[in-house]
């Protein structure tokens, strides 16, 4: 059985158990692990190095492709083996202890990471933890349902863990098209010029003498915690068809629309869903993570093809997908997360990012990140890399949070992850603003009016109106601008 | 004479007078003119055009490369024809009556404005006015010291109104290259892989039919208002040139760096001069406007190459450069500003960026534009291409302003076009803070302790440690975070 897995037969004497693997990492070392979106996270490894951090305490830098699956990075954070963390996170525990200063987290525009270890201003990588789904002759990796840095952090690291992990499907072999850019000054360009380009190696291409041990596990991925549509959801689903059609109507777009991008969630999953509804086919997606909506879109007959670097199911989508896996495999391509968000590919192709806001301002500056400005959830992710670059940056955002008593739309955010020259459309379950060559003053209008709950939409106009007596090109009232969040964090509400 | 400027005879009938090129001009139109950086700007066209408005009121959107000369804008903005502007400017006039809301300014990132025009999210363009040495036999037009947008202008536009202009030499003609971007979905990669390459046309590839009138100029472009290093520029470019001596000695760099940009002013202009002094050889530029500090470099046998999308010089240095052209000719190369400052190219080089900052705040966030966060200065310009995409991205500032009654270095900056994501390091009189892979508690110890000013050093730190206190990833106190701004505007100064 395993040696359908491990086919290089010279790697068998590799293998070993998670705690003999987990003592190869020491106190200081900079680790690459696998995982992204809770997608082909490395599974027992992590855990054996937090049973031995109980008699032997150390710490670590760990930088992975986002975000983990299993708790592993609230079991890391409790242990207190984490220094330092990046590029992302979703975890209630390990946000906590970022936010009290105790693990430093470098939050990153994800395909950035890999740049910044291949020229050496990050690491040297003492060790790549990394799933796979097997091993081939040649030594190659295959990964599984991520591909994330792992590429890059096998190939720049000094030395591997391999998870071969039984619970992945062997069909997965074949999905991945692993492309690294190459070494400045003669980088050439990357050669992706659709969805469906395939360019590189089906494996991670290593020298097979850096495997310092092979772990052997049989536990499937986290499942997603993605939640279904809701009639907010649903709504923001409709402005957006509504929009792509008139789009399509005045000539920009046909019904293929352009590539498609949607950000981790349920809020972007739901719109991505609800595209169904509407008239489109031959849909394309080039996107970083494929949640249950892009299989919903392929069952219902409207999407051709999706690349990501990841596939991040419900339980049941699971089933669904994995348990005929043939019926989507040559429909799909996971990429390294360097490539899924490269700024080159994503401008090339024409994207349509659709990127969920935590609040958004009257000018359409967008905070995803920070709460109150100062406490971080999860990080800025992919949503830069494809908001900068794409045809389109659409953000959504319901209007409305904790049942009223916060609006998503503000005077000023207090904290800047996207600027107003990378937002081109905000919608809300209220509306869609087109914000496309405006300047902020008739930014502020169409916000106010179409995206701000109905609750809100006073208040706001009449801080516009009263800055604008100031005067600028972007008027505020610095000593008001953020009375709304100091309201809410002293009386609960920003009403 | 004019033969050898207008080689297809046919089009010697479209030669006309400013006023009756300018009677094309209709009001509501959409116009794209040609300039960047002041360089190869019309000239005539936008005059008679502020003569026809005397006695035919009209507006227009007004779309150029970047900013524009002789005071061009301050007339047309006194005129009343500006009723939408992009998506760049430096005028003090223009920028009074956007601040007061009477002309609508969108500000873009550089490398943006054209992709808007192909897709028709913008425009159409009904005439496209620009600035040429000469007219090629089969109808090319050969742009003088700038291509800014020029050439997608022509492209795109329904017709084109030329201006040749006589004080530009001939000897231009050859030193531009330019490629436009395929359509998509079947647009291939850009091939520039080097600062060098050239991958298109020296001229603009037009239908000759769509000439509709062609000015005779003779005027010069206006001269460079950069100012001289001073103490604190030359301060600012010693501590570049050491930092990136240490990066050469631990192997990041070799001695020829990588291509460097620097934004458009005195103190980026200063800055690249002072590279001069360092140890390196053989720099190359991949920049948007080559300043005097370019031809400096040159002859001090320094630099071996320069790419750009225009030349702004001083008068003393235009007289140097432009008595000898053929001395730099094959070491120079202008490029559509798409091109310059494409997101695509900038990632492959690897460019160093080092562009000015208005202000910074404590974890790195970077304002270059609207003072208080309301007033606009000039735009985002190119700085955003080339932070978000540099190898290095560098911001520079003096630590002090208004004679010290202003930090350059503030709790929280008001208005964010760089986030911290975007910023690698900050460099001021005081020191260099090099912010790579730190998280923003990090970030802040060293912006505060090597870039803000003594004197307001112990006041951030202050600040700092009670947020601290707060909490967060990003700790603010959002009831002080904007205090020295609304101090300074109340006393005149942050102290």
């Amino acid at each position: 059985m395993l040696g359908h897995r491990i086919r290089r037969k010279s790697l068998l004497d590799k293998v070993t158990t998670p705690e003999a693997a987990a003592s190869l990492i020491k106190d200081g070392m900079i680790i690459g692990m696998s995982g992204f979106t809770r997608a082909g996270d490395a599974k027992a490894v992590p855990i054996a190095m937090v049973e031995k951090a109980k008699s032997d305490p150390f710490k670590i830098t760990l930088i992975t492709g986002a975000s983990l699956g299993h708790d592993i990075d609230r079991m890391l954070t409790e242990a207190g083996i984490l220094a330092r963390r990046m590029p992302f996170q979703v975890d209630r525990t390990l946000r906590a202890a970022i936010n009290r200063g105790e693990v430093m987290f470098i939050d990153q525009h994800l395909s950035e990471t890999v740049e910044h270890l291949r020229s050496h201003q990050l690491g040297p990588l003492d060790y790549a933890v990394v799933e796979a789904a097997a091993i081939t002759e040649d030594g190659g990796i295959v990964p599984s349902t991520s591909i994330g840095n792992s590429a890059s952090f096998a190939i720049l690291a000094k030395k591997i863990i391999v998870e071969i992990n039984l619970s992945q499907p062997l069909a997965l072999e074949g999905v991945h098209d692993v492309y690294i850019p190459t070494k400045r000054p003669t980088r050439v360009p990357i050669p992706v010029v659709a969805c469906d380009s395939r360019v590189g190696f089906p494996y991670v291409p290593i020298d097979p003498d850096k495997i310092a041990a092979i772990v052997v596990t049989n536990e499937k991925d986290s499942f997603s915690t993605v939640e279904a549509p809701d009639a907010e959801t649903q709504a923001i689903a409709a402005h957006l068809i509504h929009f792509f059609e008139r789009e399509v109507a005045i000539g920009r777009l046909d019904l293929s629309l352009q590539p498609l991008q949607a950000g981790i969630g349920t809020i972007a999953n739901s719109v991505l869903a609800g595209l169904a509804d509407g008239p489109f086919r031959d849909l394309r997606m080039y996107s970083e993570v494929l949640q249950d909506s892009t299989f919903d879109l392929f069952d219902a007959g409207k999407l051709s093809f999706a690349s990501a670097s990841s596939i991040t199911l419900s339980a049941a989508c699971s089933d669904r997908v994995f348990n005929q896996f043939h019926k989507y495999k040559d429909r799909l391509v996971l990429r390294p997360q360097e490539i899924s968000n490269h700024p080159e590919v994503i401008r090339r192709l024409g994207v349509i990012g659709i990127n969920t806001a935590l609040e958004v301002d009257i000018y359409g500056n967008i905070n995803s990140t920070h709460v109150n400005g100062t406490h971080m959830m999860n990080g800025i992710g992919g949503s830069g890399d494809f908001a900068r670059n794409a045809y389109l940056s659409i953000f959504v955002t319901k209007s409305l949070a904790k049942g009223g008593r916060i609006s998503s739309v503000v005077p000023m955010v207090p904290h800047v992850d996207h600027t107003e020259h990378d937002v081109d459309v905000i919608v809300t379950e209220n509306g869609l603003a087109d914000l496309r060559e405006l300047a902020p003053r008739e930014r502020a209008g169409l916000i106010v009016t179409h995206c701000a709950h109905p609750d809100y939409r006073e208040a706001l106009l009449d801080y516009f109106q009263r800055a604008m007596a100031r005067g600028g090109n972007t008027p505020h009232l610095l000593g008001e601008a953020f009375s709304w969040h100091m309201r809410q964090q002293a009386t609960g509400t920003m009403k």
